[in-house]
Order: C-alpha cells, then sequence, then structure tokens
C-alpha cells in the first residue's frame, strides 16, 4: 500500500515500528560501510597474479627493446597505449598512458587548462574571470571538488533516464562563453549506473558551444565494468565528434583501478591529435615519464583487450551478488510503498537510492546514529546541496554479503522512518 | 703551456691538428651521447632484486595491517614515511610519499602556488602580476622550464664554490616581493656537483624575503648519492630554519629517481606542518592516493636508510671509473693549457666544463657534427641563454666507458679548436 494513502495512525504505526526496529539496531553496536567505491579483497586477489609477471630485469623491456625500467618516453609504452586502444576503441596516437590515477589527470587537466588555455592559443581560463561547469547530477562528489576548489561555478544538469537532459545541456553550452566544460561519466554513470544512450552522445557530440574553448570530460570509468552478461553498448565518442567536427572538444579518461589495483593500477587520457600535440609539451615540462614497469606489467598481465573482459567477468561474478543482495532487500522491504525508488544497474559500482523529498540528510543521520556509514548526503551534488535533498548512493563492493545485507536492512528502516515522519508533518 | 701566450703561427698549428683530429673522427661515424643523466643498465641491474620483492597478495599489507592494494591513504605509506625519514633526517610528519617524480611534485607545487597560493591566506602567485624566481646558474634546466611554460621571471644567480653567490641572493630576496621562490639543488648540484656550505644553508635559512610567501624549492635529487669513500655532508635546512623561524619556507623535494628506478621510483616532498595542513587537502583533489605497492617494494627492497647506504655504494662503484675517466682525459688533453676549467664532483651525474668565452655554444655545434652528443650548450641557464657562452654539461652515467673516453676525446678536440679560432679572432 502507498504511504501516502495510508491514515494518520497507520503511519505513526509505521514509525513506531520503524524507530523500534532502529532502537534494535542500535543495541547490536552494528559498524557497517556502504561509503566508498571501492573493490574488496576478493576482488583485488583476481589481480594478484599480476604481481608476479614482472621479477626481473629481462621482463621489463619492451618490444622495441626500450628499457622500462629507465628514463624515456612521456606518453606511455607503445604496448599500452595498444591494449587500452584496443580495449576503449580508441587510436593509439590519441592516448597518453600515464601514473596510476584517473583523477589526478582529470585535476591535472583542469588545472592546465586554467594555467595554460587549450589548443588553439585562447586565453587561459583562469583568466577569463567567472567560468563554468556543467554538473549533470547526482554525480561524482570528486569532479565537483575539482571545480569547487578551483573556483569553477557548477551548474547542475538533471540526469534522465538516458543521460543529461540534453535540452538543459545545449540551452547552457550553446548560449553561455563562460560555460568551459560538461563532467560526464557515460557508462554506468556514478551513482545512477546510467549508460548514456546513443541519442545523448551524438547530441554531446554535435554541440555548437558558445565557448571556443569548451571541452566535455568524458570519465569513461567504468568502461568494461558490466555485472551481467549482457554487454552495455555505449555510441563511440569520438568516431560521433569527428562526423561533427568537433574531436577536439572531447577530454576523454579511463583507468585499471577497478580491473587491477586502486592504488597501483595505470590511467590513460585520450584526445585528438590537435589537443595532444598542445598537452604533450606541457606534460613534459611536469615530468620525464611515467612508471612504465607498471604500465608493463598490465600488458604483461592482461596480454590483451580480451584478457581484460574475462578478467571483467570474474570481477563480475563476485560484485553481482552483493548488488543483487541490495535490489532484493530494497524491494523487498520498500517496493511497492511509494516512499523511494532506486536503480538497477547493469554495470558500475553503485545503486542511487531516492527517498522523497527532504529526507536523505535524515536517513544519512539516522543510519550514521546505528552505526552505518552511508555517502553523505548530498555529495553526490554540486556543493555537496541536493536541491530535494533525497539522493543516496550505495556502493556495496567492498562489505561482505552479510555486511551488505545488514546494512541495507538498517537503511530501509531509516528510510521508512524517515518518511513515515515526513507524511505526518505533512 | 698556456694558449693564450702563444703566437699567432702555434696557434694555427694547433687550430689545424685538431681540425685535422676532428676530420679523423668524423670518419669513424661515431654516435655517442652525453647529454642526460640517466643511470646505466649496469646500475640499474643493482636494484633488480626489488622487482622480486613483492609477489603476492600477501606481501601488499602494511605494518598497520592495511592493504596497498586498494585505495587509502593520500600522503603515503607510513613505512615509506619512516625509511625517507631516517635517510633524510626530516621528521615522517612533514613527508608527502608521492608517485615516481619530484619533477611532478615540483611542478605540481609551482602550479598549486600559482592557483592557490602558499599557506597564510596569500593571493595566488598567478594573481600577483609579474613574479620572480632565482635561478642559481648553471642549474638544471627542468627547473628552469617549469618557470618558463608558467610565465615566472627568471633571475640567474651565478654559482660560487659554497653554493649560489648569497649576496646577490639576499639582495633580490630581502628587497623585492615580487621574488616567490629559489631553485636550490644543495649537494652534487645540477651541472657543477657542488654542496652548498654550512654558511651557504644558514644564510638561505635565515633570509628575511620581501615576499611573506616566499619559497625555497629544496631539489635534494642527489642526497645519497656520493662517488667517493668520503661522505659530503650538506647542512640540515628544516633544523637551521626551525631556528631561523623560518621552516615555512621550505618546500624540500628528493626521489629514488637514481637510487632504484628513475621511471619507477618513489618521490616525496617535505614541509613544514603548517604546509603539509594546507597542501594535503589541495592534493586530496588531485588525487585518492599514490601507488603504495610501489612504495611497499622500496621498504620491503631497501629495508631501512643503511640498506640505501649501502646500494649506493655499488652505484658508486659503478660510476666512479666513468667520472674519473672524464676527468684524466680533460687533465691529460685540456690541463694547464687555460682554455677551460671543470669541476671535479665528489658525488651526484655531471661534471660542469666552462670553455673560454663565446666557445661553448661552437664546441656543441663541433661535437654534434662529428656524431657526439652534448646536452644543448646553454641549457644549464634560464632561457637557455649562458651569458658567457661558455658552459657545457657532461652526464658520464649513461654510455659504456669506451664510448666516455672517446666521446670525452672528441670532446676535447672541439674545445681545442673552437679555443684557437676565438684566440685567432682576438
Amino acid at each position: 500500500m502507498i504511504w501516502s494513502q495510508k491514515t494518520r495512525e497507520e503511519l505513526l504505526a509505521c514509525r513506531d515500528q520503524a524507530a523500534a526496529e532502529l532502537e534494535a539496531y542500535r543495541a547490536q553496536s552494528l559498524k557497517l560501510d556502504l561509503t566508498r567505491g571501492k573493490p574488496s579483497a576478493e576482488q583485488l586477489n583476481l589481480s594478484s597474479g599480476m604481481l608476479g609477471v614482472i621479477t626481473h630485469a629481462d621482463d621489463c623491456f619492451s618490444e622495441s627493446g626500450l628499457d622500462c625500467r629507465n628514463y624515456g618516453i612521456l606518453d606511455g609504452l607503445p604496448e599500452t597505449k595498444q591494449l587500452f586502444a584496443d580495449l576503449l576503441g580508441i587510436k593509439p596516437e590519441r592516448i597518453i598512458v600515464a601514473g596510476n590515477s584517473s583523477l589526478n589527470l582529470m585535476f591535472d587537466t583542469v588545472v592546465r587548462c586554467m594555467l595554460f588555455g587549450v589548443r588553439g592559443g585562447y586565453e587561459p581560463w583562469g583568466r577569463q574571470g567567472r567560468i563554468k561547469f556543467l554538473c549533470p547530477s547526482p554525480g561524482y562528489d570528486r569532479h565537483f571538488a575539482i571545480c569547487r576548489s578551483l573556483g569553477i561555478e557548477m551548474i547542475p544538469i538533471p540526469m534522465t533516464p538516458e543521460g543529461p537532459d540534453m535540452k538543459q545541456v545545449r540551452m547552457h553550452v550553446c548560449s553561455d562563453p563562460s560555460v568551459k566544460g560538461i563532467w560526464c561519466v557515460p557508462k554506468f554513470s556514478n551513482p545512477e549506473g546510467v549508460t548514456y544512450s546513443d541519442a545523448v552522445v551524438e547530441e554531446l557530440a554535435s554541440l555548437r558551444p558558445a565557448a571556443p574553448d569548451f571541452r566535455i570530460f568524458w570519465d569513461n570509468a567504468y568502461a568494461v565494468h558490466e555485472l551481467y552478461d549482457e554487454e552495455v553498448p555505449l555510441a563511440d565518442i569520438f568516431a560521433l565528434a569527428e562526423e561533427n567536427g568537433t574531436v577536439d572538444n572531447i577530454f576523454y579518461f579511463a583507468s585499471t583501478s577497478k580491473i587491477s589495483f586502486p592504488g597501483s593500477g595505470v590511467a590513460i587520457m585520450a584526445a585528438s591529435e590537435n589537443n595532444i600535440h598542445q598537452i604533450k609539451p606541457i606534460l613534459s615540462t611536469q615530468t620525464i615519464g611515467f612508471d612504465k614497469i607498471n604500465q608493463m606489467r598490465h600488458v604483461k598481465y592482461f596480454g590483451d583487450a580480451d584478457g581484460i573482459h574475462a578478467h571483467m567477468r570474474r570481477h563480475a561474478a563476485v560484485l553481482r551478488p552483493k548488488f543483487d543482495a541490495v535490489l532484493d532487500i530494497l524491494e523487498a522491504e520498500l517496493g511497492g510503498l511509494g516512499i523511494a525508488d532506486w536503480t538497477s544497474p547493469r554495470g558500475g559500482y553503485f545503486i542511487s537510492l531516492n527517498t522523497m523529498d527532504d529526507c536523505a540528510r535524515r536517513v544519512y543521520r539516522l543510519a550514521k546514529s546505528v552505526g552505518v556509514a552511508l555517502t553523505e548526503a548530498g555529495a553526490t551534488y554540486p556543493y555537496g546541496c541536493d536541491p530535494r535533498d533525497r539522493n543516496l548512493r550505495i556502493a556495496p563492493s567492498f562489505p561482505t554479503l552479510p555486511e551488505i545485507t545488514a546494512a541495507t536492512k538498517v537503511l530501509c528502516t531509516c528510510v521508512k522512518l524517515a518518511s513515515a515522519e515526513k507524511l505526518l508533518e505533512e
């Protein structure tokens, strides 16, 4: 029965029952954590073999004879470029293989735009007064943190099941030359697990920005991170941009953080030849080169793109039961009550839960009060401010199945309590 | 006999002999390279054992139980901090252990100052109009490249055998608030191999800068890189700065690039607690964390500071004969002629050669014409401009002993030819 149709007496009973359940949880002194998209030890163990593929000096030579241990090569080993090229369908000459973190590459890329501008001799963003980024929301808090730290104004754009609301995107990008960028997690978006539809990718690729130095930050963090057997296709942004003559607008990022090791993976940036041509001299001022032994380790362990796909099926086998457990409990506890809805992602690292308006912070605090840590309410919005105060991000990857089960049950109780309180107020 | 005292006829004979020698070299189709401070394969092999210290998941846990493979810890593993703390005599809480490159840390640090300013709420350097760095010269070309790319004006400061000319340093730093920094390679400086005297370090530590946001960039790249048995001491800049109340002025950098592997080492930044407190939140926007498995690899392989010192003696045993060969040939070929002088470094990676004024570029080109690559003349000065056109940097580490011997003989011939030409012009 939809709770909004309940009588006051019935709601009071719901509230009291949820409150009683919460007290019972409190008595258990729980310490559970659904906060961050962190692989579990079981997942990390899937890559243990990678630790043993380079143990001698002889293992450190590239096909071309280059000694990976020494200085040399700014933009990545050719074979590592090829591995990512095959995996992501990007020309190798558009790829820079870097260190362990795509976040670092994204931060550095925004910083480069602030201080040096983008190719074409445009004024550095940092000298153009107030500039803005579009932030499809809910979204990834660390993207928003980059903008916030650099004083870039953030404009939230609503997410739809197909991707960002392109009407709003177009309106801002095509009319306002101070809009310099948009953050996109185009596949299994953080936190909703949305994969942008072909139409949305096509529209993004065909944007005619008011700013000649506008860039799409394409953070393909979950490019091969399917949870179920069916592959979820994502349109090829570079191909579409090529057709539309906008290829310089794309800055593409990916990493193996959730393929091999989160702290010790390999990250890439990809961009048009024009962009790479502008970026490399600046990058060569920043570093002589990245860790090529680790790049080689990834090539030797995975072999080729098929090797990574096979590896990702093993990750999925570990992750799937955890996602299924969360979804089953949400459905069993909250299904049909009209007080919450949630996503059923086909990949990625998160489930996004929307409570009734004005309830997410209350749920976050209630859960915290009984020992269940959730990502802070609001974190998925620019400035930490969810205008409807309803979005919560659930990250099921790191805890064990029993922990996830327990934590999700607590979460459901908190949603019920907050919802009953809210309905009683009205 | 001093060449300046030779008759015109004698000089013509010298010139012709050198020219004839050079033609003989040309006939050999040499391909020799004395350009960059790159360890040789023999040196890299000294660290081969490091490749095998982490081969299983069990090897990835820190003393505290932290799983190095996963996310967690922004500023470095405690045991890696301790290793650098013991090695360099710095409090561990002042250290951030990062990725593979101190150059990257230095670039990022200057960039952070440009965009965020230093601690204390000062205006970011990038918003203060024209700012300047002091550049003790000859110096490290990549330091100068950072300033140049960011539009920071460079003021060359002459080097003395004790370090930078402190009279000039003091004059600029204490009178000009647009002077924001100074680049220092305080031990075995690049390229001269000068180690700053205690008096110079003390003077640097006691500077009262006109700019409240002035910083000393202390690039201790060759902290433990002695070539001979005697240890060359360097005064403790942090201790002296502490005594002088200037500890916030110090940004300290070091790495294992020339201890373990140049492309796959571990770099650190060290700074006062106040500075670290300001830097860490910005760093946490840039990255979730650095490669902790590689940090652990260094701890497991070296064990402790003594382990590194023992390792460096093995590097010295490989490098010493190469430095000695260069020095012996320089002395045999150019000693007593009054046309060149050079340094006899006790450590580091370079020998600095000064020709007669206006001859360095000519020597560089002559050597290149017969297949011997030298670091480009001028590279050791800001803007690539050596005002006296006399400094050449010799990097003996990478080539084999026969290659170095051959290349240095060619170099001496080129110096003789250029000097004879120069003296004949006068």
